[in-house]
C-alpha cells in the first residue's frame, strides 16, 4: 500500500503493508422438513485466512451448532462467476434442525425496560452455560507473565502492520498450541475456538486463552462456550467482563505485560510467583 | 472493582476502576400507516453516557433518519418496574416512514458469490454518499501532529482505566470541540456524530475526526455519512478503510503519534510541516 510518511520537515513516499479487511458472508444450507433451504446468517468484516474455522467458531459460539457431526460440509460458494472466497456455505446434516429466526430474535423480544447487564449474564445461563469447575487447571504466575510475549512472538503479521488482533491457546506450561489473527478481536477468538470445534478438541477445560486486546462481555461469553477456565488479556477488561467471569468462576487476567498482571476473578487457578507449581 | 495485583514475588489486594460496559437497546416507535408500532432495532454493548447521542448517531449512520426534525422524542423507556436506563425509545414523527426490515435486510440478500470489498464500497455509494469535495479543509502537518495528545488530554477516564476508546471532533486549527468515550470504537464515533446530528451541525465538511484506535471500513463509512473530510487515527487502518477513503477522497491518517504520521489518502488536505499555512 502506497502512502506518504510525514515527520517534521519531511514528506516522503513509501510503501507499507496494511491489514486486509474483507467481508465474509456465512450461509446455512439446511433441511426445513420439506426441502433444502439456504439462508444467510452473518456478514462480518474479517481478515481472510482460517475462514472455515471462523465460520465454525461463530456458529458454535452462537449455539447454532453444538457438535462437529452436525455439519456435513463447509465450503466456499460455488459459482460460474468470479470466486472471491468471501462466501462460505455451511451445509448441515438433514436431521439437524435450524431456526432461521435465531439470529434476529434479539429484535423481537422484551416489552419491559429490563435489559441490563444482569439480564445479559442471565442470557448466558439460559444457553446452558454452567460455572467452570475447579481443579482442571492451575498455572504459575511466572508462566502467565510470559504468555503475552509468547503470543506476540507467534504473530507473523502484527510486527509488520501493527493492525491485527491475536488470540492464542496455551497449555498450562505455557506452550502455544493454536494462534489466530484477525482485524477483529472477536474473529480471532472465533477462529481459535472454531479450530478446537472442528478438531473435536472441545471442551478446553485445561487450557488458557490469551488475547492481545481488551476483554468485553462477548469475549468472555465465547470462552465460556468453549469451557476455557482462564483468559489472559494484554488489555483492560470491562465491568461486564469481570461480572460475567465471576458469575461463572472463570479466571480473568488483564493488563498482562512483562513484570506483572491484574487478576480479577477465579484467583485460585493462579499459583504464586515464587512457586510456579507446574 | 477489587482485584489482585501480581508482580514477581508479590500478590497484593487492591481496588481499581474498570470501564463500564452495559447493553443499550434502541427501540423505534413509528406510525405504520394504521397505528403506532414499537420495534427493537439494536442491542449494543456500550459505556453509559451520551446515550441519546449514541442512538441518534447510530440511526443516522444506518440511514434510518436523515434529519433531526424526523425525530419527535428520544427518551428512556418508561415503566413501573425498575428503570435501568438501558432502553431508549426513539419516537418518529407520524409522517416519517420506517421499514422494520431495514436492519435485517443483510440476511436476505444475494444469491451470487459476489460479496467482497468492492461490493461493500458500492453499498456505500448506493446509500447516496458522494466523494468529499476539495477545498473545504486544509490542515498543517504540525497541527495534525498535536491532535492525538489533545484527544488524550481531553479524556477523563482513559488514564484511570486504560479501557476506553475516544473519538474527538476538532476544527482546522486543532481546537477540540466534541469528545466522546466508549468501550466500543464505533460507539464513540456514533456519539460524536449523533451530537452533530442533534445539534443540527451536520454536514461537518470543515472538521477533523480523531480516533484513539484503528480505522476499519465501518469507521470510514460513518465519517462519510457525516461528510467529514479527514480522519486522524492513532492506530492502523485496514485495507478496506484505505480503499473506501480513496474512493470517496477522504483524507485518512494512521499511526498518528507525536513526531509523525502516515497519510494514506486525500493528501492535498495536509499542508507541509514547514508551512502550517493556517
Amino acid at each position: 500500500m502506497k502512502l506518504q510518511r510525514l515527520e517534521p520537515g519531511v514528506r516522503k513516499h513509501r510503501s507499507d503493508q496494511v491489514v486486509v479487511e474483507e467481508p465474509l458472508e456465512i450461509r446455512m444450507e439446511y433441511f426445513d422438513g420439506a426441502a433444502w433451504a439456504t439462508r444467510s446468517v452473518s456478514v462480518t468484516m474479517r481478515t481472510p485466512g482460517h475462514d472455515v474455522e471462523l465460520a465454525a467458531g461463530f456458529l458454535f459460539n452462537e449455539n447454532i451448532v453444538t457438535e462437529r457431526s452436525q455439519i456435513r460440509e463447509i465450503s466456499y460458494c460455488r459459482s460460474d462467476g468470479p470466486q472471491e472466497y468471501n462466501v462460505l456455505s455451511v451445509r448441515l446434516r438433514e436431521s439437524v434442525p435450524f431456526d432461521p429466526q435465531v439470529l434476529t430474535r434479539n429484535f423481537y423480544t422484551t416489552s419491559s425496560c429490563g435489559v441490563c447487564g444482569k439480564a445479559s449474564i442471565e442470557a448466558v445461563e439460559v444457553r446452558g452455560c454452567e460455572p467452570i469447575p475447579q481443579g482442571t487447571l492451575a498455572v504459575g504466575a511466572d508462566i502467565i507473565d510470559r504468555l503475552p510475549d509468547a503470543l506476540r512472538e507467534g504473530q507473523t503479521t502484527f510486527e509488520r502492520t501493527g493492525g491485527l488482533h491475536a488470540a492464542g491457546l496455551f497449555d498450562s506450561s505455557g506452550v502455544l498450541e493454536v494462534l489466530r489473527e484477525d482485524v477483529g478481536r472477536h474473529n480471532a477468538v472465533d477462529k481459535v475456538i472454531g479450530h478446537g470445534f472442528l478438531e473435536g478438541r472441545l471442551p478446553w477445560t485445561d487450557r488458557v486463552l490469551v488475547v492481545s486486546g481488551r476483554t468485553s462481555f462477548e469475549i468472555i461469553q465465547k470462552a465460556l462456550m468453549a469451557r476455557l477456565p482462564m483468559i489472559v488479556a494484554v488489555g483492560a477488561p470491562s465491568s461486564l467482563a469481570v461480572e460475567l467471569s465471576r458469575r461463572f468462576d472463570l479466571t480473568l487476567i488483564g493488563f498482562a505485560r512483562k513484570g506483572g498482571f491484574n487478576l480479577y476473578s477465579g484467583e485460585s487457578r493462579v499459583l504464586d510467583w515464587e512457586n510456579p507449581g507446574l
